[in-house]
């Protein structure tokens, strides 16, 4: 019943000896403490009468009774890990928050760091008094209540929403993580199957199309094939349990698994059935793909494979040689990742990642690579393979086809160098 | 690759006309609505202007600025979906606060909702000076700062939580979900594998229990059998991605998935490598289970199979006859869930529910029955199977065994009644 074979094959692969191999050990009756690899030693505002076997100061007066936060709050320590939110945004045009991928683990975004991007402000909505449409090319047009969409039978997915334009092609293209990727996030979904909606009204004859409009002052509107809406897409009214954030489209929101985050449309209050897609302004001079011809391509929905090292990443410090794992996240809008392969040598060679069970279609996957860094500059990278064969491309190759106009989509590999004091930059910056 | 076959499956049970079977048109050119069964209508409070084909008031000015919020919270609209906290509490003895679990989806937990259940109340730990001695039968005593436990390699899972007096044996039980099982929850939690840990100090010969001992003003201590330390024991720092919350143990706790809840020790100082349990406390007055006959249950560490239906249940009510998805959650101690029966004919019949992938093990799994309510009285329950072929027992079927003195781990089979007006209440209370 044990789950722990991927470890197994970590300490196998290293040997573990290494993850402290200079030792941390407790010299007997006394608090002294070495850290990994020596570096770590008593701090100079630290009391060692704070360290074990002794009894530190939080242990001797009863510590802050239930109730004090009826929804609880991250630790008072931790108060440094929240979006980033870049400065001097055009908030009601064009505004982003990402998510601190350096600092989080797992696949699953916390709630309160899901990255936001949007259009018009976040809308304060009443879910008493919203409603969604569904009207066009139906047999019979439908107004629901937030009641009536909790009556359908529901369904609960786990799946990663991502920006296009994460990061766009422009340099400097940021220093860490979440600057360059950011735009990207994974919860587990509860709502409706679209599909069953759909059927509910009827579709008729010549419906091919699915225009979806939010409840922002932006009143963002995106056209959706109907093949999507039959597949896989959902009307979602929970996130993590719990219902959805204003940030993440409170209280419904339509969710498109692997297609591009801007078509799942939040404070979603009209679906309209039609024979052709609206070109509205977000898919027509935003969100399509300029080529190097002058041509632009338009419904490039689908976000491709793509992977990023999440730790070391930039803007960390190894502070020291020695065991570090190395660990990332890999996503495929086609489906399950297949594998993910990391090069420490500059690209020289490759090896095959662990990937932590389990592995979901259109989720987020954690990939981890046990790796002995002996304290020269090294450059990491990763490489998603996704269940299609699909590879994730270099920024050259991608660069080569589409030239320096393209701006969305950019799904390239992304390089962290190392330097020999252990501080790791974005190399391709 | 689409993932809708339960929801087809659900679909094919139920004709879907049932689902809205009377209706809720869009009359052409006006706003008017009507719910499912035809009991919603505009509200007395509602403006009609607001309704679709209209423009809602929130859509005609800019919404709330990005950075508003830099870590999110809920819609004010959600204010009541908070952590359920009796009052009265003896504080600084024994306190707790249930997950609304009638008010959730899916199988996660946000950390906002998380259970909560301590001796001593909440301690504000730094996590520079937090330390974890393991000493005891090692070959290498040793002190690990928190940067060292990051530095082995990580693992993530997707683990439940449940205290083990979920609820107690006494009346009057509870009128909710959350208050009868509310001390439940289960999160995504990540870090490493304690075998990885114990290897690293060197098992000496005899060790066959690891005395756990929290760093809160209860110091929680308790002692766990060195097999199980051995199979899937964790030290976790992170919960559903971000550091661990203070009220789940911040910043290093023990996870023993399966185990009873209080076992998997909150901020967690020290590791004790024994021959012997410490017959602590909390592992002899308290957690073990007298017997009709005046012995005492001791060290009976696991979570059997167990179910609840969350929707409907207690407080809640049906509005109306037709279609209504029964939903809940089932999780097992022992291992995944292999089956879940519903009756809604007060334990005459039974019918097996649909389970939401994925059915990890020892994490909740989200069950789901479409069901067409007649309108009269009736009485619904569900039966968990898990993969060891352990039915949920009834109530009358623990009592008879284990009778009134009894207090922990009671697992028992939990019918709600439903009324003819649609009130749903406990039908053991």
């Amino acid at each position: 019943m044990t789950e722990s074979t991927d470890i197994d094959k970590a300490v196998a692969a290293t040997s573990r000896r290494r993850f402290l191999h200079e030792g941390v050990a407790l010299v007997a009756g006394a608090a002294i403490v070495s850290g990994l690899a020596g570096t770590e030693a008593v701090g100079a505002n630290e009391s060692v009468d704070n360290l074990p076997p002794n009894v530190p100061e939080w242990m001797k007066t009863p510590g802050a009774p239930m109730g004090a936060q009826p929804y609880g709050m991250p630790s008072p320590f931790e108060k440094h890990l929240i979006k980033n939110i870049p400065k001097d945004l055009p908030q009601y045009l064009s505004a982003s928050g990402r998510t601190p991928l350096q600092d989080l683990d797992g696949i699953i975004t916390p709630n309160g760091l899901f990255y936001e991007r949007h259009h018009g402000g976040v809308p304060a909505i009443d879910p008493e008094q919203h409603r969604l449409m569904l009207h066009g090319l139906v047999d019979k047009p439908l107004i629901f209540t937030m009641d009536d969409i909790r009556r359908f039978p529901s369904e609960s997915r786990i799946y990663f929403l991502e920006c296009s334009g994460n990061p766009g092609y422009k340099k400097p293209y940021g220093k860490t993580a979440s600057e360059l990727v950011g735009l990207l996030s994974c919860a587990e979904w509860t709502g409706v199957s679209l599909k069953l909606v759909l059927q509910e009204a009827g579709l008729q004859a010549g419906a091919k199309w699915v225009i979806a409009e939010g409840a922002d002052s932006a009143a963002m509107t995106r056209s959706i094939p109907i093949e999507k809406c039959l597949e896989d897409a959902m009307l979602v009214y929970s996130q993590n349990g719990e219902r959805l954030r204003p940030q993440q489209g409170y209280p419904l929101r339509l969710l498109l698994p692997g297609f591009e985050g801007n078509m799942s449309i939040k404070w979603l209050r009209r679906l309209h059935v039609a024979a052709e897609p609206a070109y509205s302004r977000e898919e027509t001079s935003k969100y399509t793909d300029l080529m190097p011809d002058g041509s632009a391509r338009e419904f490039t929905f689908f976000m491709e494979a793509k992977s990023i090292i999440t730790r070391p990443s930039g803007g960390q410090r190894l502070n020291s040689p020695g065991f570090h794992e190395i660990s990332g996240i890999a996503w495929s809008g086609r489906g399950k990742i297949e594998r993910v392969d990391i090069s420490v040598d500059d690209g020289k060679s490759w090896q095959e990642a662990q990937l932590q069970e389990p592995v979901l279609t259109r989720a987020l996957t954690r990939f981890r690579l046990p790796w002995h860094w002996d304290g020269q500059p090294a450059v990491i990278q990763s490489r998603a393979i996704d269940e299609t064969g699909y590879v994730q491309p270099t920024l050259a190759e991608l660069l080569a086809v589409r030239g320096e106009n393209y701006f969305y989509h950019n799904n390239a590999i992304w390089p962290w160098r190392i330097a020999a004091d252990g501080e790791v930059i974005n190399a391709n910056a």
